[in-house]
């Protein structure tokens, strides 16, 4: 452990600034960032946190753990391609994957608003099963709380999850280096459009379904295929471009991607054109970037199509060393901007 | 994997009976049960979850592995005694004791609602931090989300557990058998009282506080001077009377405690009193029983009472064979009574 004696005697976000906590402190942009690192990440200091991965990798006696945690909070509890219970599922064996783990073991916390129809709590608890049953992971132990109505919102789920990495590698946002391709799994932006137009009753021409979808076996696939992957990072809130910020920011390196390279679904790019969006911060729920050496990026990207879920997988762009730090995007004229982090999200209460 | 083709195809609680989810369904007792065996159990059916314990066991390799997960949601957020970042670490660090486990590493999950004050987060993140340090966790692994104002209660916190098994040991409900003697750690119903007595606002002669602590070194120094420890089990929601139970119905045993023998805080008498409350069915947070072989029984007191947890330890009864599956105490006078389930709780949402 690390000397604690002179911690912060007060809070670290002075009031004058942010006095409350806002509804963008969730959104996986710029404010949760500060959350995370001013009071979250000093906390609870320690190397797997540090980190800064989608979950934490732990070695116990000779045995090689990922774990990791979310709690999904989606509104609705339904929506094209999936619900919260999927959600709930799909996330954290996502998360997992990204370690390089086989997901295995999941828990489930359930808080539900007392009032809640009965028949809606085992409808979301069908989906965790069919969910679990599709990502080969077993739901081994759990907790059911229950609030005051008006104190929630129907049902909350927390899933914890354990994976084990089974190889000797080394999968984290440093670990990216310059010159290796970065590989997007498929089209962007459609999970976050399916919550929307649910939520807000949008009808667009198509329905949009949500992408959501488990990713150990794309994974798992690249790695038994012996593919050096650098880094990995499922895309969820925030999208793709804070996906891209946070990695150029832990590795310091420059990430140039292709704005032409980016699948979008067409019905996506229309609602996203309809409501001011950019696709780009869009959440998706069944998407990764995937770094690899520029060596084996074709082989990869082979692997990675022959997998449903990783279809439409093309190669986005490429890592440089300078501007450190930094992604840039070629749009569609040859221009090249800036791609920053939003401060909260475009649409709060995706996952 | 079981066959799962023929699962249930609507909701195993009918409309008539249970239309929606009462506050009660969360309350440690018989509807909570209710909620578990028709629409939990039957769902996630595996070997881990049917052992109806705190946590569950996996073999991992060569490592044996107890993971676990609570939800908390009490209110107030602080409390004499503790506060929710107290429990969420000390309700899991148990969890993972009454497996016999060391408890090594922790996942956070916070759902905050919009506009909790800032100092109030990072004072629950503060006592999270000092909780892990007591109890010797590390937190490794986080998540935050942020629901609407109006949608949660302040703060919410998810925890999930991993600790290692390092002895051949086989502790569970199971495992109790006849002639085997009950240690009740310490007194009960301080938790439950100290959070009634801070949310209605109740003044006592003396302030009661709550009992919220580790449990895991006093089970490590029974584990480590060789005591067969048969069964543990924490006193959370339901009281000692619930937990009792609970191993009765699951071990088919008969379990017999003498009301005498249970200690009970002259303020905690006198509040429960006042209120009409029994403290048999009053949650802790900081206390447990203990199973053993009656010959271990003295060594295990002696060792219990050694550790500040365990000052007031004391055998509180023993298991028989007959009447099967049932807990009844022998009160003050003399007469003897069944110790049943309650519906729901005493108090909801203690933790």
């Amino acid at each position: 452990m690390t000397e604690k004696k002179d911690f912060q005697l007060s809070c670290p976000i002075p009031i004058s600034e942010y006095p409350h906590v806002l509804l963008a402190h969730g959104g996986g942009g710029r404010l949760m960032h500060q959350l995370l690192e001013k009071i979250i990440v000093p906390a609870f200091s320690n190397e797997a946190l540090e980190a800064r991965h989608d979950g934490a990798v732990l070695n116990l006696q000779n045995t090689r753990l990922a774990f990791t945690t979310d709690s999904y909070v989606v509104k609705p509890l339904f929506f094209p391609g999936g619900d919260i219970g999927t959600l709930a599922v799909y996330g954290t064996v996502n998360d997992l994957a990204m370690c390089g783990a086989r997901p295995l073991y999941l828990s489930v916390g359930f808080i539900l608003e007392e009032g809640l129809p009965m028949e809606t709590f085992w409808k979301v608890v069908q989906s965790i099963r069919k969910a679990a049953e599709t990502a080969g992971v077993q739901i081994v132990t759990g907790d059911t709380k229950v609030v005051d109505h008006g104190k929630g919102d129907g049902i909350f789920v927390n899933t914890a999850g354990i994976g084990i990495i089974e190889r000797n590698i080394n999968i984290s946002p440093a670990g990216v280096k310059v010159g290796d391709a970065v590989i997007l799994s498929g089209d962007i932006g459609r999970h976050g459009m399916a919550i929307m137009a649910a939520r807000e009753g949008l009808a667009f021409e198509s329905t949009i379904e949500s992408d959501c979808a488990p990713l150990s076996e794309p994974v798992m696939n690249l790695l038994a295929a012996g593919i050096e992957i650098r880094c990995l990072r499922d895309l969820t809130r925030g999208g793709l471009a804070s996906a891209l910020v946070e990695i150029a920011e832990t590795s310091k390196c420059h990430i140039e991607i292709e704005e032409t390279a980016i699948p979008v679904q067409e019905n996506v790019q229309g609602a996203c054109e309809i409501l001011g969006l950019d696709p780009l911060y869009v959440a998706n729920e069944g998407r990764m970037v995937v770094f690899v050496r520029a060596a084996d990026a074709e082989k990869a990207l082979a692997l990675l199509r022959a997998h449903p879920c990783g279809a439409q997988a093309t190669i986005i762009g490429h890592v440089h060393q300078a501007p450190a730090s930094m992604v840039t995007m070629k749009s569609r004229i040859g221009a090249s901007r800036i791609v920053d982090m939003i401060s909260g999200e475009q649409l709060p209460r995706i996952c």
